[in-house]
């Protein structure tokens, strides 16, 4: 099990949150899960930076991002390997309904987590994917953003686990390919890495944004674009991120094999640095 | 301003609700908005079978549905006009992530609030309509369903509030008509009575079964099917429903005036009586 260790309500060490909040009633918010090693957050810089960003699509006034940062890092420290997942909601309903007054306080939910029992070998061997029977919704005012309407994840992830995989890859309902349950999608086709466009559906990750920064720095040829079931197939390599994995290939795609390639084994040399002795950037 | 006289959570007066509690991670439960007039809920029966059957479509276990029926009841005991608000989350996460566990035991909050400022004239003389620009995401999983992912609606009702008008109608990512921000959607065309099928988008409303209910029992052919812009443009009469506003005719129409006209009249005829002293069906 892996209840969190802590739980902090707007910076104090609170039992309940408002049955009034928004995030609640309407999923009006957002949410971080940064990964911490050896006493330090990997990325924060990069989870802050997504944090505001969305704060500001969503003209929820997420208050001081220093006080923020400062207790992610609080909550890190001393820690040898941790999870801390920090929700921003727009804090408490004013009148009943939908519209935001504009005036609300947000809230702000911090909860470190005990790191996971791992996987062992996924990094190295990597996982089996399938392909979900679900289809995400296109919403361009949405995407991108790590928000807090997250119902789809939640029936992905109980196909994922009838299915018995190691992550399920999903498609828009325009039949675009978009992310995993949990991770975003990156393909190797005649040396070139292929990401999907998060502009229309998905969340833009952080370690996705590693990635990209990474494979540029590393030379290789890197596009974001519309990708389709056919460049899935045509893939010469698949793999999948997030904060806390960083890069799992995928050995098997639904009955497809795949190796664990150049490409992917070059970027996990790259990253794997950063995310076992973090920095701040 | 509308602050809630009443909030119990699981049946018992607290101040807060769990942290860990999924409605508030992923927007992971369901809720129904019931007006209560004269001490008694309005189409009580039809708001149980929705949350129900929403209930078994996520696989949240909401106990007991006597227990909630004889929880809003009492709620709306005493009472000359009052809205009940009743909120069914899958429960507290029993580990980080998506996953849910299948063992998890739902929290069931329900708040009882004052009937808002009504918008006089809106019954009989109409309100201004406009088409948003936003539009919803498709999915077959949710749709039909009025879950916890809301932000597309608190996003719309951003819009409308900018566009100052009565309400927004809303398409879908593939151009179909869908509803409004808070409202379900019909038109007459021909004098056959529309309303788009949900089976991809949208929420089924109460209010929007009874108008079915009703136009078929008064000889009014009736149809739920796919809609396109050009229907909503080729439409002689067009109005909304929710289960708090009953049917509202809609006036103008982005630049185009419609009359109120009397198929319109005819069905909010037949259901001013079940809005104004509720009985249970």
């Amino acid at each position: 099990m892996s209840a969190p260790e802590v739980i902090l309500i707007n910076g104090r060490p609170m039992q309940g949150i408002s049955p009034l909040d928004r995030g609640l009633h309407f999923g009006d918010g957002l949410f971080e899960t940064i990964a911490c090693r050896r006493g330090r957050p990997r990325f924060l810089a990069l989870h802050l930076d997504r944090l505001m960003q969305g704060c500001e699509r969503l003209r929820i006034a997420a208050g001081d991002v220093e006080a923020i940062r400062a207790q992610i890092t609080g909550l890190a420290h001393r820690t040898d390997s941790a999870i801390v997942k920090l929700i921003v909601t727009r804090g408490d309903s004013l009148a009943r309904g939908y519209a935001a007054a504009g005036s609300e306080r947000a809230t702000r939910i911090a909860l470190r987590y005990p790191w996971p029992i791992e996987e062992t070998g996924s990094w190295h061997a990597g996982v089996r994917a399938g392909v979900a029977a679900m289809r995400l919704g296109e919403n361009a005012a949405l995407a991108g953003l790590k928000h807090l309407n997250r119902l789809e994840q939640v029936l992905a992830q109980t196909e994922r686990d009838a299915r018995q995989v190691g992550e399920l890859l999903l498609f828009s309902s325009a039949g675009r390919l978009v992310c995993g349950t949990m991770s975003n999608v990156f393909l190797i086709k005649d040396g070139t890495l292929h990401t999907p466009r998060l502009d229309l559906c998905g969340v833009a990750g952080v370690m996705r944004r590693v990635v990209m920064r990474e494979a540029r720095r590393a030379g290789i040829r890197t596009e974001e674009r519309e990708l389709a079931a056919a460049d899935l197939e045509q893939a010469q390599e698949v793999f999948l991120t997030n904060a806390r994995i960083g890069i799992w290939p995928v050995n098997v795609l639904e009955t497809r094999e795949l190796a664990v390639g150049p490409v992917t084994q070059l970027l996990q040399a790259a990253i794997q640095p950063m995310l076992e002795d973090p920095v701040d950037a």
